[in-house]
């Protein structure tokens, strides 16, 4: 095993009418940045109910933060936030609303020139505006981590920044909040929250046997929950059992002293910023691709894989590790999301995607040895 | 799923050498009480380690914090923290030094009559003293939750206490550090944590297979773990394994959302204060002969720990059962550790464990109906 610290320090508040205790969690003398996304939150009731929790709290807010959150829009709400004179963020949504309140949160106390070099140039992250979290989309695991995705129009760039300062003080989890969520968006976050399994499992192994099963809870358990919720999206415990599996595979805790992978986020997120692919189904389409090219390095993960969570054991090993890449690749598709890119219509030009990242510099994957030519060949694997 | 709330903010630090950095964690302006027990750290250089790495900070020191960590004992730590102008608790050892530091944190700011009402008539711990921790035997968990067991000589009672406020600050787990342990301490630590994970898991179905699957891989692990820490005291991987199974299995992560049991526990506690016994020896009697009493009411759950920890799938349920228990207690047994109370010259009087829990009212485990008569039939069950 290898050395690590680990440090999450979000109070989770997990279950039925959670939503209604936030007036508990937010202090009391705050002035806060209500921020959240297209408005769903106030079609389902969970904007009026956060309001009367928060009685005569002092509130701002903020909505319209896409998915992909950009730079461009979350500048307008840090304006708006020092207009203000807010002290505490609010994020109500999904990832996207998370991942955007983190970068406005990591801006207002910044005092560099540019708060775009916190995101491309890593400009430390020492302090930050503190975020509380109302989560309604389960998917990205952001309501319990440091970490956070965004996207610059202008550049096209979509790249991740992250910091201990960033870990939200609260998460409301309140799975009744997800029963209204299009199909679409549910299979979205069960087929995320499967990848981020699989970045932080399936490299090679350390002799850590804790953080494997406890990955592999995660995904036999996504594996089970996943085609029931499709079926039944109004039953309360198979909702919760997603929302929980969603927070608990990107809380940091299975990454504790292991190595990581995340070459298909890599690669995934170029995706998403040429053709606007959403961003689970990048990852749906991607990783498949990326066990078949990193087969041989990834061996010993890829048959522990086969046996523990699809139950393949018999037969030779190739066909056990094609086998389980099947499968996966059929779970996802199960799910509704398709697993090629000519299914997104995509048929050419696509390896920008790798020229993109050849120029970034530096290797993707656990060995930090996949670079242009290989994402190539990674992308022609997802064309095929 | 039942509703829940999870908050762990201790920060981990685990791996080689990590004992050298406690500098970085207790605060630079703090005066510091160290607390350890019979000395082992002086002996094995974690002691001076840790001198070294605090540098100029302002230390007070007091060892003898006995196993099963006495009130008597801690009053007389808290005399001399008030003294001393203490404010930030080390504590350096296993599971009674952090017990033990646990009631000095919340003794010192309290304000009523007599500390010992936080213990018996349950005073809520509003504040409590910061407290650090350095672990150097792994078991029970005490490193990241906010509860702690104390004994009274006077009264013979050994109880125990909780608050969010007593989760450590910190805890510094160097896996190095345990090489030396003796074996009876190394092997009760390992059986402490499964039986940790036994009285989260072994109760009834409330559909949280995540939170199953992670008390799964826990027990599976230290089934695996525990007999290569005996043939292999000084290997660093299955020492690191060990302690940190030992800590996730009561950071209270597995608990979110089910039932718990803790009945083996309250059982055992009451042995020990009246007998002596260690700590895990005595969940070692008694979990297999409460989990004979209670079969038929945790028939399920034992079902399904027969399959998924012992691989055991045919013959019909009973057997199944059966065999499962018998694994458990050979597993037990394997690690050095008797499973009957004749093993430790336990032959007679010990109904007066019954008559103590049934004097003090209230029933035992998941549905809180095991009174005087039930403790006297799994206490028959121990003397088989």
């Amino acid at each position: 095993m290898r050395d690590f610290t680990y440090w999450n320090p979000t109070k989770i508040v997990f279950g039925r009418g959670a939503v209604d205790r936030v007036g508990e969690l937010v202090p009391s003398d705050a002035t806060v940045l209500i921020t959240y996304g297209g408005g769903s939150i106030k079609r389902n009731g969970v904007y009026e109910r956060i309001r009367t929790a928060l009685g005569g709290a002092a509130l701002v807010e903020f909505g319209g933060i896409e998915p992909n959150p950009r730079y461009e829009t979350l500048m307008k709400a840090v304006a708006l936030a020092k207009e203000k004179g807010v002290d505490f963020l609010l994020a109500v949504g999904g990832g996207s609303v998370l991942d955007g309140t983190k970068f406005i949160a990591a801006a207002l106390p910044y005092d560099g020139a540019d708060p775009w070099d916190i995101i491309e140039k890593h400009a430390p992250v020492q302090s930050a505006t503190p975020i509380g979290a109302v989560l309604t989309l389960p998917g990205t695991g952001s309501e319990s981590n440091g970490n956070a995705v965004i996207s610059r129009e202008e550049t096209r760039d979509k790249l991740g920044f992250g910091s201990q300062a960033l870990f939200p003080r609260f998460a409301v989890l309140d799975p009744e909040t997800t029963f209204s969520l299009p199909e679409r968006q549910t299979a979205n976050g069960v087929v995320d929250a499967f990848a981020h399994v699989l970045e932080q499992y399936m490299t090679y192994d350390v002799n850590a046997p804790l953080q494997d099963r406890q990955a592999e809870a995660l995904l036999v358990t996504l594996v089970e929950q996943g085609p029931k919720v499709l079926a039944h999206p109004n039953d309360y415990d198979t909702r919760a059992n997603i929302m929980w599996c969603a927070t608990q595979a990107l809380n940091t805790l299975i990454a504790c002293g292991v190595p990581q992978d995340w070459a298909t986020h890599g690669i995934g997120h170029e995706l998403t910023a040429l053709y606007g692919i959403d961003h689970a189904r990048t990852l749906a389409v991607v990783f498949p691709a990326l066990l078949r090219h990193q087969k041989d390095r990834k061996r010993g993960k890829l048959l522990q894989y086969a046996a523990r969570v699809w139950g393949l054991v018999d037969g030779d090993e190739d066909a056990r590790i094609d086998a389980a890449i099947e499968k996966t690749e059929a779970f996802f598709r199960g799910m509704g999301i398709p697993t090629r890119l000519k299914d997104y219509d995509v048929t050419d030009g696509y390896l920008e995607v790798a020229e993109r990242i050849g120029r970034r510099g530096g290797g993707l994957g656990e060995h930090g040895d996949i670079g242009e030519k290989e994402v190539a060949e990674i992308l022609a694997l997802c064309a095929a």
